[in-house]
C-alpha cells in the first residue's frame, strides 16, 4: 500500500524581485511593488510531499525525524530570517516564489531517503501558492 | 521547468437550490434546507490553478496582474454580493456549487493567457469543497 | 476560580442591507454593494463567551450540552439557511452584522443558565467581525 | 462533466504507537515520544474525495446526506472520543496515521454509492497530513 | 507605553473525564462521550498573554526566548504526548480543559519574569476554547 | 447599544532588529536571528478595533469605507512591500512588532472619525501577536 505523507515547515524571509539584465522600467512593469528597491518579506510555509509503501511492521511511510533533519538543514536553516537575494541559490536567479519552489525541490530530491519526493508546495501568502513536482511532472 | 500557480479569490453570494422541473416534494427531498424558498448565502473561496514553464528570465509562470484582471471581471465582479439564481449562468441551471465550479472553469478557460488552466476549486464552507478540471480531466 | 468558556457555532444565511425610510440613493451610498436588491450571503461564525466559577467537583464552567441546546434553538435553527431580512428579528431593523450580534445577545441573555453571558462575537468574513457585550459593556 | 467533491469530517481520539514484535528499545527508537506508554491524542480531520458526473438535472455529484451517513457510521461514530489501539481495525496493526488513512479508505470503498472514492486525507496536526488513494493509486 | 504580547504553543495529549466520587451513571450523564473509559485526545493550543512596558531602547515587552524556556519546561515538555490523567496536576483534579487552563496559569504565574501574566487561553478544538485570568480576574 | 467592530488588513514587509546604541554582541544577544544584517520579512495582519453606538437607523457602528480609506493610506500603502527600517516611523526606533503596533495606533488615533479606537492588534506570525490599546489602557 502506497501512501503519501505531507509535512509542513515554516520560515520567514525577505526578497526583492529585480533582474539586472532588464531596464529599471521593465523591472517595475514586470514586478510592480515587488520591485521596491528595499525588499519586503513573507512568512513562507513549505509543504513537502513524499510517497512510499507503508511499512507492514512499523505502519510508517518514513521516519519523520529523518525528513525533519534534511529539511531543517537544507531549507529552514538556510532561508529562515534571511534575505533570499543574498543566498547562493539566488545569485544568478531572481527569488520569485516559483524559483524558490523549484530550488527547494532540487535540494531535497537527492537527500530524501528511501521515498519518492512527489511535490514541493510553497505558500507565499494565504492567497498565493506555488507547486513543483520535478521535471517529469505528472501530478497536480 | 513546469510549475503550478494556485491563486485564491473570495466572494460572498446567495443562492437557492430549486429545479422547476421537479415537484415541491422532490425539491425538498433532494436539496433539504438548501431548498428554503428565500435563499441563503455563503462566503465562497475560489482557487484557480494554472501551469506553465517558469520563464528563465523573469522566474514567473505568468503575470499575476493579468490573471487577477480576468478573474476579477469574469468571477468576482459578476458574483460578489449577488444572488446566483439571477445570474445569466444560472438561468437554466441550478446554482449548486458543482455547477458554479464548472461555470467558473468554462468562463476562464479561453481567457487565461499563455498558461494551462488546470483546475478550479470552490470552497463553499470550510468542510465542503468542489473541484473541476475540465472535460479531459486527468488530475485530482 | 472564575474561567471563561468560548464556544463557536456556524450558520449560513443571506441578507440585503436596505432601510425603507431612506431614499434609494441614500441606501446605495450607505450600503454600497450590500444594497444589491437581490441580497447576498455569508458563512457566519458565532462565538458565545460565558463566565462562571469552575465547579470544584466536575471541573466545568457549565454543561456544554445545555449551551448547545439553547444556541441551536435560538440561533442556528433560526438563521441557518435563511434569509435574515425575513426573520422576525429584522422586520423593523436592518440585518447588518452589528444588529445580528446584538439580537443574538438579547436572545441568549435570559436563557443561558447559571453563567454570565459575557459577549457575543459574529464573524461575517475572515476580515470582518463584530462583538457586543450588553448594555453595561465593560469589556473589550 | 466529472467533478470532485471534497468533504471534511472531524473526530478526536488517542493512540499509542507500539509494536509488540519489537523490543522496548526499538519501539522508543522508531516512535519517539509517540511510544509514551499512556498514549496521547489528536483532533483528526478527515477529508473524503469522491468523483462522478454532475447530474444534469440536480446539478449534484452525489447526495451529501448519503455520504454523511456512511462516514458518520463507519468513521466518526467508530473513532470519535475513542482509543484507537482498542478498535477492531488496530488489534493487529499499529494505529499510525498512515494505517488510519488506509483503514478509512478500505471501510468506505465499498459503501460510497454511485461515485468513485478517489482519496482519503487525514490531517493529524496542522503540519502533518497523510493521503491514500487505493491500491491502483494514480493521483497525488 | 504598555503593550501585550500573545504567544502560542502547541501540544497533543489525551484525557478521560471521570470523577471517582461520582457514580458511573453520574459520570456518564455529566461528561457524555468524554467519559469513555479509554480516553481520547486533542491537539491543544495554548496562548499566553503577558503585558508590560515596551522597553524604550530594545522595543520589546520581554525576551521571547525566556518565555519560551519557561513554557517549554512547565507546559509543553510536561503535557505533550502525555495522558493528562496521569500527570501530577490531575491526580486529584479531573483534567477538563477548564482545569488545564487554570493549572497552566498557576504554573506560569510565578515564573514569567518582569511582566504581568494577563491570561492563559487553551483551545481544545477549533470551536471550544477556555480562558483564565487569575483570581482577581478583570479582563474579558 | 455600543458594539465593537474588528476589521483586519494585511501587508508584507521586511525588518531588521538592530539598535545602533548597542554593541554588535548585545544586538545579537537580544535579537538573535532577527538581528541578521540583511533583514527578513513577514506577512503581517493588522486588526483594528473601534467601538461606538450602533446607529438606530443604519444599524452600523461606522462606515467601513471610511475606515478602509484611513487604514489604507496610513498603514497598508505605507508599509506593504516595504522595508520597515527605512520608514519615517522607524528612523529612531527599532521596528519590533511592539513598536509597529504602537505606531499604527498613534497614526490612526486622530484619524478614525466618530468612533473610539479601542485597540490595534498586529499578528507577526500565527504564533506571535501584539496588542496596544493606548496610553490609558484598560482592556486586555
Amino acid at each position: 500500500m502506497k501512501a503519501h505523507l505531507h509535512r509542513r515547515y515554516h520560515f520567514s524571509a525577505s526578497h526583492r524581485l529585480h533582474v539586472d539584465a532588464l531596464s529599471e522600467d521593465a523591472n517595475r512593469e514586470i514586478y510592480g511593488k515587488c520591485n521596491n528597491p528595499f525588499g519586503h518579506g513573507h512568512n513562507y510555509s513549505v509543504e513537502i510531499t513524499v510517497s512510499g509503501p507503508v511499512d507492514a511492521l512499523t505502519g510508517m511511510v518514513m521516519d519523520l525525524a529523518e525528513l525533519d533533519e534534511v529539511v531543517q538543514q537544507e531549507v529552514v536553516a538556510r532561508f529562515d530570517m534571511a534575505n533570499l537575494n543574498l543566498q547562493d541559490d539566488f545569485l544568478h536567479t531572481v527569488p520569485t516564489t516559483e524559483n524558490l519552489t523549484t530550488k527547494v525541490y532540487e535540494r531535497l530530491q537527492k537527500l530524501v531517503p528511501n521515498v519518492k519526493l512527489e511535490q514541493v508546495r510553497v505558500e507565499e501568502t494565504s492567497n498565493n501558492t506555488f507547486t513543483y513536482a520535478g521535471k517529469e511532472e505528472i501530478l497536480r
